[in-house]
């Protein structure tokens, strides 16, 4: 049996004492699995007083993460404090230098700093692991990185976002607005303390600029990304999409095309009859897309104390076997910059509108539509009695061009009555 | 940059050619993400002249797998001939005792074998794996071994044999026999030479075995597993499981009761709404429940050239960065004899059967029910024509002794048409 594994562990919120508990709970199972012990020297959190629910006697306290990082007895550093400066980056980097391994969750300062983090890392021969940063408990960066380590990856995609994925399945069950069940949601203690990393799709984003990364072999590109929460997202289409077969989800892509790599976080339709289509609630689902192996789809709580806590392990357990490789599936100076390529494969789209109750009216759209090269594949007009008659059009694949142009053009037509809404539906 | 990887490949069908295949398409990549080149330095198989589509000119060739194994130009020797003895098992040992590290798909030979194998190469410090031994492109044992290494595993279920998959799902979708889709399936070509390993749940079994031993840390136990195929699953309970809102699945279920190890792999009713009971045609999926990470679902390709290639490849390029670990997740010499549990877990079940018609006939069946300790959960009498009156039932949570005892009272009724049906649904 080897010497111990030490950690040293900043951020005792959630996660943190989760990875305590499992590390005394499950002492003998990980020195059984790695063939060495893991302890924990030293911890540290804002808070020194505060209840937690467990003992933290017996490890030292530093109130300095950047202290404990850089402590004698500490061979990794657990960073699970968030966010993607402050403490959270200065403590990484300072272990890094004084020549400790790392593990994080912390998907913002890997989406802003990862690329930097990384050549540092690596020009120290050291490891920097987050399994918990993207999809909670699910093995995703494993996935990725090792068990598909023989494929060309094609698209990768998932649902990241437990609490918009909660939203969205609320508003579907109950028929209740986006502002009510926002309220809801915030008021169970469901949302990030600024909500708008939630439901602005930031925090999903963060994590699809991870998964990009290590798939596409490209540096890190949070800013490349085509963002958009689902604050937009009305009951009306939520209602509309599932009458035609569909589901609306908060849905990460990314995907390498000819013309450089596209990665998109907005609400799409999928087929309710899909994996995808069938999560509810706070789940997470990824989908992984490889040349060899075809689909691969892992479904798996993507927060909470137990989840978040057993990937954190999953890289502590690794480290401790001595295992070492590069921080985004290859050298970090081998990574090519990504060449942000906004959405130009074809795809299907979902339209709704409210037409003005006039002879013709239908016609006039399905006209520009038609003249835009937009084909349409299922139209449903509504029996009404409003003024205005609701219609949901699903067209053939159509470039998102092509799309924009008939949108435009339909303002000409004198029989909308309101702004039409469209979402892509991603072909899954 | 490392020196080069060398591998010998013995077998050179299907999976054999997909990783020649990958080795030479993804050259760049695989260096790139394991810091090194991977190369063939010789091949086997059982014919050197047929004609598997690529060209081995490049590659020495050898009759004899063992001959193979030993090269002093191979550092890893990739085991693609299945079988669970012969010449698959005399390569296997003769590599790891000349020091090679070994990559199998050989599912067979490691649920017969695995603790004698895992003995021998880490006797040697050597390494042993066998990702594609397990439904084949996802990376369960990478998972399950590695991903969840910080949870205690309290259940491990799957549906991995996507010939019985395919069958159950056609009988559903086209109303036909077990016969006619069995035969369908054969003139596919679908089913193993011996179709026995398919429809009699053996190759699915001995996956299920493997999984198992990583799990819960025993020897693999093959033969403690609780067998039952296909073939005895008819249309009729298709359809009234279908019914009753239930799929029927070939379900492998492997747990640790206060008894033991209960392994399972037999036709069980899942919730049609479950990701099982959801998973159509030939895929496979696995779900494995930790104490820390709840529940996680991976669904994926369990076949195939691409998939399974996909598999032998990650664990090349595991090797290839240096990576080594027990074989079964935990050194072998430490791994507990399993105590072999028949199923003693209360579940609910599922009942069909015909009754004769006559006034009280289902109340003696409800009562003999009752008197066993058997609680009806719901009940359905159908209408007929015939003499005898199809009944189903499904019962709260019984223990399967009870619902032995009541199935046997039922045969002093008098009011039985035929013998009744009983399968266990299991909770997921």
């Amino acid at each position: 049996m080897s010497d111990p594994l030490r950690l040293g562990i900043a951020g005792l919120g959630t996660v943190g004492v989760g990875v305590v508990r499992i590390i005394r709970q499950q002492a003998a199972l990980l020195s059984a699995r790695t063939g060495r012990e893991i302890t924990i020297s030293a911890v540290s959190a804002r808070s020194k007083g505060r209840d937690r629910g467990i003992s933290l006697s017996g490890y030292a306290w530093e109130d300095d993460p950047v202290t404990l990082a850089t402590r004698d007895d500490v061979d990794v550093f657990v960073e699970l404090m968030g966010g993607e400066d402050g403490p959270a980056k200065d403590a990484t980097e300072a272990a890094l230098k004084a020549g400790k391994h790392v593990v994080t969750a912390n998907k913002a300062m890997l989406a802003i700093h990862g690329q930097a983090l990384a050549e540092l890392a690596e020009s120290k021969g050291l490891t920097l692991r987050y399994e918990a940063a993207v999809a909670g408990g699910i093995p995703v960066i494993k996935t990725l990185f090792e068990g598909l380590a023989g494929n060309e990856i094609k698209r990768v995609m998932g649902v990241m976002n437990g609490s918009c994925n909660y939203i969205l399945t609320r508003m579907e069950n109950s028929g209740k607005t986006y502002q009510e069940i926002f309220a809801e949601a915030d008021g169970l203690g469901y949302l990030e303390a600024d909500p708008q990393l939630d439901v602005g799709g930031i925090d999903a984003a963060h994590k699809l600029a991870i998964l990009s990364s290590i798939a596409f072999g490209t540096k890190v590109d949070f800013d490349g990304i085509q963002l958009e929460g689902i604050e937009r997202v009305s009951i009306e289409d939520i209602t509309a999409a599932a009458d035609m077969g569909y589901k609306i989800k908060l849905l990460g892509v990314a995907q390498k095309t000819g013309r450089g790599l596209e990665q998109r976080m907005q609400p799409c339709l999928v087929p309710e009859t899909s994996p995808l289509g069938q999560l509810d609630g706070g789940t997470n689902m990824v989908v992984i897309e490889g040349d060899a192996v075809g689909q691969i789809v892992l479904r798996g709580a993507g927060a909470g104390e137990g989840p978040t806590a057993s990937a954190v392990m999953a890289d502590v357990c690794d480290i401790a076997r001595g295992w070492s490789g590069s921080v985004f599936g290859q050298p970090a100076a081998s990574l090519e910059t990504a060449q942000s390529a906004q959405s130009q494969a074809a795809a299907p789209y979902y339209l709704r509108m409210a037409l003005v109750d006039k002879p013709g009216a239908l016609a006039k759209i399905a006209t520009v539509l038609g003249e835009a090269g937009v084909s349409i594949y299922r139209m449903r007009q509504y029996e009404h009695d409003a003024p205005s008659a609701p219609v949901l059009i699903v067209t053939h694949k159509t470039t998102h061009a092509a799309l924009e142009a008939a949108l435009e053009n339909m303002q000409g037509t004198g029989v909308l009555a309101g702004e039409p809404v469209a979402l892509r539906i991603e072909e899954v």
